[in-house]
């Protein structure tokens, strides 16, 4: 089974190759050959089959980055939402005409004679609007509040058309909030999420845009990569001309994780800085907090697993990389 | 007020044109300037106020065709249905990349200190699926089954975000099969529910490839012409982040509409063949043939005349046109 991971220097695209690193197969086959592409060349994981890395810009990715025989497209490389909202060319260029080169890369394997690649879509909750009292079920329709999400549901839409013309086989997941992200800050706008629990479990302090009481719709790290790992191995069959899926991640307050976080770590919470930010909680304002995914369950993606084991993950899966990344001190337990 | 017709060669292009000229005003302000753009020169209409006609390709814009101070732009331009589903490159290119080509133009126009134009887009019922028995009410999902319904749903994405940032104020239309067409069919899908009325009312056969029960959801170019007007006059804060609307159109089987042409040229459904055609009716066999469309009553888009007077309009309006340039005698009454 070959493999292409766009996006392979990212946050989740690691994830999931060192996952395809440890176990060698995929659903039920053996891998054969993984493809890390990135704008800077990805760090190989230690795999017992060839793993390539490629560095480029999607919109003019090289022939090598989905290559003939690719079974499996991983398309997770974006620019996200508060750098997509702050620049508009940038954000059109990379989540939407980069989409398209993904397209057009499954296209030109199909013309050659080959299967149309499975490509799993990570799109998001930020697709949708609806603020702090919404309960969104299957059939919501995505009316997006920010340019990030609106370029997201556009590239559903162009991926579910290849799919229905052959030229892949597309699964897009709307993938809620991840928490907690390991490593630093970025301009996502919902960054904060995670900084409010890996700051504090870092020995450092966070701060807080939005009130005690928001709540949002999250999933871990762990959960993001299961669904994924499922999207690719999956029968599509059932799924029909809707490519797309709300999957079950879990609603949470801020003050139901700091919680958590206290639980974990007794006192970490005192590290939180209550820091309102008008822009920010005008962005995640508009996300909505709970969604029914009863389509979820039906195609097979896993349950989500409470809020404490989200954090205590942390622990377990990223606090020591992110400290030696960050060249920080083990803080005192 | 200074307005730009992009696509003003086209059928609603002209009608829209002309009633400009005709009318001398939209709403309540008088019209100073007039473009008119499409891949070849449109025909000036006889107006009280200065026209432009400039012929081009939509993603290569030239400034002139959107200039400093318009105030609407009417954006019409498209490849059709069947067409953008026979060459994926072309619809994606002229429905795509044609609408950034758009948003970048306005942007400028306001980066110049202009105010953001309002831009009225023909989307289509071909954005919905949803088969024969289908209801769709305002809050439906768009889940495309054809390239031209995708394309034009993404495009209203892109253009809802833009209205969103400022570059714009979009109103998108959900124009449903708009009939009776003048001229020649043409490669819309749609094309034939057109042809079964207008060929007839010509002398000429004309080919059904759908059962006689088949519901559409249908408007007459008299309507569709009002609310392209009304959209571009109307006050859009009601409208929200959600810039598009489905309009009051009307729901009509074939037998129905071959009735209303018999009670207006009687004996005339005799010239439609039943013709089967596999291809036309699995992409149309998809487009929902009711609306609920309360959101358009209320943002005061004008209700729907029987199919009758549709029939009716296309003797008034457009054949004697038709008849001239497709070089036909006038059939016998």
């Amino acid at each position: 089974m070959k493999i292409s991971i766009l996006g392979g220097a990212g946050f989740l695209g690691r994830k999931v190759a060192a996952h395809l690193a440890l176990q060698g197969r995929l659903g039920d086959r053996p891998i054969s050959n993984l493809t890390l592409f990135d704008l800077t060349a990805p760090l190989k994981p230690d795999a017992g089959f060839p793993v390539t890395t490629i560095a480029g810009d999607l919109v003019d990715m090289p022939p090598e980055a989905i290559p003939p025989g690719t079974d499996v497209v991983f398309h997770l490389a974006a620019v996200v939402s508060a750098q997509a909202e702050a620049d508009y060319d940038l954000g059109r260029r990379v989540n939407l005409r980069g989409t398209d080169a993904v397209v057009d890369a499954c296209r030109r394997l199909v013309a050659a004679g080959g299967r149309p690649p499975r490509v799993v879509f990570t799109s998001s909750v930020a697709s949708f609007s609806g603020g702090q009292d919404a309960l969104l079920d299957d059939d919501a329709r995505q009316v997006p509040a920010n340019s990030y999400g609106a370029q997201k549901a556009a590239a559903e839409l162009i991926l579910a058309d290849a799919t229905r013309r052959g030229f892949l086989d597309a699964v897009s997941i709307r993938l809620p909030t991840v928490i907690v992200r390991p490593g630093r800050p970025n301009r996502a706008a919902s960054s904060f999420f995670s900084a409010i629990v890996r700051e504090p479990l870092l020995g450092l302090p966070a701060d807080l845009p939005v009130p005690d009481a928001f709540a949002a719709w999250v999933c871990s790290p762990r959960r993001a990569v299961d669904w994924l790992l499922h999207a690719a191995a999956m029968d599509t069959a059932q799924m029909g001309l809707d490519r797309s899926v709300n999957p079950p991640g879990i609603s949470t307050t801020i003050a139901h994780l700091l919680q958590a976080l206290d639980a974990v770590k007794p006192g970490a919470s005192k590290l939180v800085r209550r820091v309102a930010d008008k822009e920010i909680a005008a962005i995640v304002g508009l996300w909505p907090p709970v969604f029914d995914t009863m389509r979820a369950h039906t195609l097979g993606f896993a349950a989500h697993e409470p809020v404490v084991d989200v954090v205590r993950a942390f622990v377990e899966d990223d606090r020591e990389a992110t400290l030696i990344e960050r060249g920080l001190p083990a803080p005192p337990e």
